[in-house]
Parts: C-alpha cells; structure tokens; sequence
C-alpha cells in the first residue's frame, strides 16, 4: 500500500532525531523537540489548485524543512506520514 | 436513498478501524482514534466551485486520507458518511 | 406570504426528526439533534455574487443536506425557515 | 433630512414586532426577540464596490429578511435605521 | 496644516451630539453615546486601492454615516479628525 | 547605515511629541499618548506587491499620519523608526 | 549541507546582537530583546507563488531587518537559521 497524494500535496516522512549539541552532548531521539526536517516520500501532481497553476518543485527522496504547524499526520501499514501542501516546504536540505 | 454530491463535493464512509501495533498488539476500533482513511461513496461533478473551476480527481471506491478537522458527518438510513470538498482529501491509498 | 431568496441564497424547512437507531429504537424528534436534512421550498435566481458567477443546482422540493453551522432561522406566519447559500448546500439526497 | 446609502447600502427600518405564537398568544414587541423583518427605504446605486460589478437586486417599498449580524443601526431624526449591505439581504417576503 | 488623505481615505469631523429624545428631552452631548454622523473635511483621490479602482462619491461638506467600528481618532492643532475608508462610509444625509 | 525600504514599505520616524491642550497647557513628551504623526524617512520603489501594482504617493520629508497598529519598530545606530506599508498611511500633513 | 529555500522563502541567520545604548553603555547579547536584523545566506527563485508572480530583491551576504513575528527558526548542523518570506522583509540596511 502506498500514497499517492492529490494537487499540491506532498507525503513526507519525518528524519530520526539524532544530533549532538554545540558542546559536543548526543541527545538521543526522545529527549528532544522533533526537527523539521523530513524526507519526500511521495509528489503530488501539481496542476489547477484552489484556482492557481501550482508547479511541483521538490522531488522524491528530497530532504526538507517544512513549516512548524503545517501538515496532517496519518498512519499507514504502522509507519507515520506527514501530509503538507508544497507552500508549506521551506527549504530544500542539500 | 442515496446522497449526490453537489459541486466539489465527496461522499465519504470512513474505514473500519481494526489495526496492529509495531508490537503487534490488535486494537479493536474502539479503543483508539478513528483513522482518516475512507471510502469513496459518491463524487460531486466538479465544475465552478466559488468561481474557480474544479476537475474531480478521486472516483468511486477510492480508498482516501482526508484532512482531520473538515467535513460534516451526516447519516442517511442508519449509517453515517462524511462530506467533504476534494481540496480536504490529502491522497488516495493504492 | 413567501420568501422570495436573492442571489445564490436558498429557503429550506426542516424535515421532521423521526428515526430508527440501528438497533431498532425509535427516538421521537424531541428526543435527538436536528437532522441537517431540508426540504428545498425556493431557491434564488443566482448570477453574480461577490464577483462570482453563480448556477443553481438545486430545484424546490430537493431534499438537502446542509452544513451544519451555516444558515440563518427564519420566522415567517408561525412557520421556521432556514436560509442557506447553495455552497452550503452538501448534497442532494434521491 | 434622509438617508443617501453608497455603493451596495441598503437603508432599512425594522418592522415592529406583533406576532401570535402557534398556540394563539399574542406576544407585545417587547417581550420577544426584534424579528429580522425590515422594510427598504432606500437603496444605493450598486456599481463597483470592492473591486466586484454589483447589481441592485431590492426595491424601496419591499419588505426584507436580512442577516441577523449584519448592519449597522444609526439613528436620524429620532428614528432608528439599519443600514446593510445587499448581501446582507437573504429574501424579499412577498 | 491641513490633512491630505491617501488613496480612498477620507477625513472626517465628527458632528456635536445634541439632540431631542422621542419624549422631548434634550441631552447634551457628555450624557450620550457619540452618534456616527460626521462631516467629510477631506477626500482621497481614491484610484487603484489594495489592487481595486475606487471612485470617490462623497464631496468635500457632506454630512455622512460612517461605520461604528471604523476609522482612526486623529488629532491636528487640537482638533479630532476620524480617518476612514470610503467604504466604511454608509450614507450621506441630505 | 540607511534603511533601504522593500516593495511598498516606508520607513518613518514619529515626530517628538510637545503639544499644547485646548485650555493652553503644555504636555511634556512622557505624560501623554505618542502622536501617530511621524516623518518619512524612506521610500520603498512600490511596483508588484502581493501580485498588485503600487503606486508610491509619498515622499521622503513628509509628515503623514500612520494607522495606529500598524508597523514594525527598528532600531538602527540608536535610532528608532517605524516601518509600515503605504496602505497604512492615512493622510500626509501639509 | 545547505538551505535551498522554496519559491519566495529566504533563509536568514540572525546578527549577533551587541549594542551601545544611547548613553554609551554597551548590553552584551543576552541582556537585550533580539534584534530583528539578520543576514540573507539564500534567497529562492521567486516565480508563480500562490497564484501570483515575484520578483525577488534581496541578495545573498545582504543586511536586512525583517517583521517581529514572521518566520520559521530551524537548526541546522548546530546553526539557526530563520526562513522568513520574501513580503516579510521590511528593509535592506544599507
């Protein structure tokens, strides 16, 4: 089973949380906030959307940055997806 | 009796939740959140929407994932369906 | 006396609240939430509104279901009515 | 002195509440709710308001529901007066 | 000095309360809510306005109606304007 | 250093507040509310913003008026300014 | 690893806040509000954003001071960054 989303819709799949201080301390995963960087998982078509041409700019596999309170979050065969519309990607991680 | 969509409007009749834990553990549908995974009941024709026009994606039978907080439940001869604009379904499980 | 509704504004009266539970109980109107379920009685001649072409969909007599929050109540000879905007308007039950 | 309404305005002066539940008590107007039943006393001239082409659809003379939020109440000549906008008029009772 | 307003602004000059109840009693002006009628000191040019052409239709002396929660207090040499909108403007009183 | 303003952005800085009262008092700058009257500082080229085109129509050394919650505050070298959006300039004092 | 923001998204990294007061006493970082100065590090395409097209005008390595409550912070490699829309920035500092 898969998704395939519709429009400007992006499925995302949030990055394991693993990363060291300035100081040099590891926090493990759960100790901290979940960043918000996230891996495409799966590209809308683009198109007509909400009345406007919509042009899909990021591509499966990409690493981003997405905006803080966007997105739904959905379970799918026991693992967790992030689904956000391409506005609310902020940057591309390279 | 049926219920016919009018505009971008989607039928919807949730899915019966019924799933395992990463453990493995059953959860009967009562004991945890209702998932936002549906079935496509009936499609609206789409067309000027709020003077945008609106091509219909989804089709009868769909297996969709919809946005948490849209949609009006209704019931028609004892079952309840859920009614929602295509722009609240995030993708379609395949 | 009759309401004559502008624009994509439709006059709607409530079907009478009488169902059966599906384990067989009959809840008298009183007794449970107002279905969102109308009876179209007249609907407006739409065109331009807010800058916005508008076609109407729906014919008196249809029975309706209508957004939940949406509508003005109406008191006209001792009689309620509902006043929608089509886009309210979910669905048309046959 | 009178009231010129701008733009899509409508000057409107509520009709005086005297009504008979269904039971057959006459209620004073004072103790009920003010019914949202005006009469038209003047209407603007429509044209571009907002950016959108209007269309006067009222008539000086008609009797009107508008919407129970909308309006503006002034008071000239110690009458009172509401002012609304067109789409702020649901149906003409005629 | 004098006020130059910008665009649909409009300058206004809140007129003396002092009025006649229905009964005959007169208030002064401290014991009675500001009524919302004031005199246009001075019109914008109006022109293109937040991407929308506007056409100025009320004149330099005009006694108006102006919307309750509308416009910003100004004060100039000691005296109190009130800026607001052509839109918020909802009759002229001739 | 200069401020450099974007798009239909204008800097300003509020004009020092001494002002005399009706009876002839004279209000230090503390004791009262800060006057919205400030001078324009720099001019932000206008063209499109937010998809709309702007025309600049003030000028670097006027004294305007500015809506009360409109603005963000800077400060540079120990300088206070105010940036706000032509839109949110009321009325140029002459 | 580097930001490659979207559209009209442009990564910022804010300026080390040390100032002198008017008085001349120097606030270490710490003891003072944050200012909302930052460093442009990337600016995206500009192109179709929601429907309408934009032209960007702030360049790498540039000063600018941008809107108090706009913006999402995100870490990256130990660094902080702020990605801010290109309408959020107010000025370029020159």
């Amino acid at each position: 089973m898969k998704l395939v989303p519709l429009g400007d819709k992006i499925v995302l799949k949030q990055c394991e949380a693993e990363e060291t201080t300035k100081s040099g301390i590891v926090l493990p995963g759960q100790a901290q906030e979940k960043p918000q960087q996230a891996e495409v998982i799966a590209v809308g078509p683009g198109g007509m959307v909400d009345g406007k041409e919509v042009t899909m700019l990021v591509s499966e596999g990409d690493k981003v940055i997405y905006s803080k309170y966007a997105g739904t979050t959905v379970e799918l065969d026991g693992e967790e997806y992030i689904i956000v519309r391409q506005n609310d990607v902020l940057a591309i991680v390279k």
